[in-house]
């Protein structure tokens, strides 16, 4: 989680996004809540030190106090330079001293808590002992819709990081594929992310042939061949905002069974994509691009949930998955990203980033989903 | 924590580290162990998942059962493929599906747990409510040394690293320093951390002139001129162990004074080293380092402990800090690093990593620790 960039936002942006974390902190019946370094504070405070260690650093927003970022002595003068300082106070803590003493006297010894997911246990513990009275609640349980919806900000930057993903796919269907490595090819990719303005490159997986049908496989030595499906599926962070798309080209002309397997994936991502609207629970994404697979009898290779949250992370709130219904909510953005794994052959995966607006979806990227054939 | 590297030891190797572990669990009154991505995880399975998320990935060592890693469907094929897998048994869960459950199966419902320190407070919630009447100790509190004593095959490889960061130091002496910006030095330092074998860079502090006395100052954008002085600190990770190392440069002609506070430094740093040897507490490290610097009247400019452990990671117990009284133990490896800050002027700060061996410390980095003069 550390390198995670921060985008140009000033101390009001900041201000007004610890004041929603307070009113939702509220709403959900919380005394106040607890953010360690990631992104929550990097969302809250545009602060992320160097790195993340056993040395408490935690924010605390208590109900009738001003926001408190709690932070080791030495690593103050940093803290004091992140964009939303100046809605902060900070009180530091030296080497030897109790961190957790200094930060339970800011909190309701009684009270219920909520405490970023990323938190170390060794500082929940650490909570824990000097409130014993406390309890507490991740955000995904207790907030997980906190940084689900973008401010109009936010959209620009991922959809100009949506933008800058596309442009590296445009490149890479311009090179050879067959008779290089898939290592190779992610070299590629990363390169591209990094030109088209990525200060951080998340993923960048490229699974050829059976490969491609383990959706986790990122990438290998494997030497790519004439006839290999090659699912691609890349992003990071530019200006602090995630990129995350998948395209499955092919290596030469595909087989019958190939195109309508692709044919497949792109109708069901198609129907994910078109079941976005304001009020839809989320699990209804889910529904409609897993049916177009299930009823054409590929059900049980659609493997995965059809999406995740992207924002200040590739992978956050809210899920597109059966159970979810939480509602669509316009600003919110997600990929819809359904895919077919036939073991020990090939798979193909489709990934587009989606954003809620009043009227329905808008794709964040807009490559061909057609099957692209490289060389 | 995500990109820790991996080095090549075998199945035994893991076996014996898990046995191991087990043991010091029984002896520290814990009914199991729990341990998340991270370095724990690493240094046991020699498993890091490609990104650590909201999915639970868990090891589970209980009394009397079998080492089991509990991982998500889709990550199980990469971590059948980790060195240390043959030691273990596998345990899917899939999206959907309640994971706390799983892991909960495996442990003592009424037992006192370990927990690595970095387990993410969303999972230990998972499991506190899953089995209520489990209480938990953070690896710190419970098993701080755990992988605090390095075997042979570890201790060459911190050597490596450390003769690793030595060249990037003698060749970083020879460039300019005098018109450039900090973060220009940054970057030959990075570069040549990688070239001499680091496939991880940690950090690359560059602090000229007043930065210099702010002892996490990383790198800025200020133009070095003749007369700085340049605290350099740098490490990273090779072959999945790592270096760390600082030496204090002048460019041009010091000052008197400023060559009394590097001698100073460089007494301190020898009275550190001096004070390792078996059964000593690491407290008396931290005491001897100060007790030059207090002596001569600095000690308020001594603002950090005297050292970290280094191993899988690059900052780690044993802490050489008053009040930690573990005693050393040969084999166990840590900086010593006293520094002086003088704000608004500059600072000093030399650093070794050290070995405790029979005898006394050894250590792993080796260049010059008089003051050198570069252009």
């Amino acid at each position: 989680m550390t390198g995670t960039a921060v985008a140009r936002f000033t101390a009001d942006d900041y201000r007004a996004r610890l004041e929603r974390a307070a009113r939702a902190a509220e709403d959900a019946g919380l005394a106040g809540l607890l953010v360690a370094p990631g992104p929550d504070l990097v969302w809250l405070t545009g602060y992320a030190p160097t790195a993340i260690t056993e040395r408490l650093t935690v924010l605390i927003l208590a109900a009738g106090q001003d926001p408190v970022l709690v932070v080791p002595t030495l690593e103050a003068p940093d803290a004091a330079k992140a964009p939303g300082a100046p809605a902060l106070t900070l009180r530091d803590w030296t080497d030897g001293k109790g961190p957790y003493a200094t930060a339970a006297a800011l909190l309701d010894a009684a009270g219920r808590l909520g405490v970023s997911d990323n938190t170390w246990a060794m500082h929940l513990l650490g909570l824990q002992n000097a409130l014993p009275g406390s309890s507490y609640a991740s955000f995904t349980e207790a907030l997980p819709m906190l940084r689900a919806v973008k401010d109009a900000a936010e959209l620009e930057l991922l959809a100009a990081a949506g933008a800058a993903a596309d442009q590296a796919f445009e490149e890479i269907r311009t090179v050879r594929f067959a008779g290089r490595r898939e290592s190779d090819l992610a070299r590629d990719l990363a390169g591209l992310l990094r030109r088209s303005g990525h200060e951080q490159v998340d993923f960048t997986i490229v699974a050829s042939g059976p490969n491609g049908a383990d959706p986790h496989h990122e990438v290998g030595d494997r030497v790519i061949e004439p006839g290999d499906m090659v699912v691609l599926d890349f992003g990071g962070l530019k200006d602090g905002y995630g990129s995350d798309t998948s395209r499955t080209v092919h290596v030469g002309e595909p087989t019958e069974e190939e195109r309508r397997v692709h044919d497949l994936v792109r109708e069901a991502q198609e129907a994910g994509f078109r079941a976005v609207r304001p009020g839809v629970a989320c699990q209804e994404v889910d529904r409609a691009a897993r049916a177009v697979i299930a009823d054409a009898g590929y059900g049980e290779y659609f493997i995965h949930r059809t999406g995740h949250g992207i924002g200040v992370t590739t992978h956050e709130p809210p899920y597109m998955i059966e159970g979810e219904e939480q509602p669509l909510v316009p600003g919110m953005c997600f990929s819809v990203e359904p895919g077919i794994y036939l073991p020990g052959r090939f798979g193909v995966r489709i990934e587009d980033i989606v954003t809620v607006t009043e009227d329905g979806g808008r794709r964040l990227n807009d490559t061909t989903r057609e099957l692209v054939i490289v060389d």
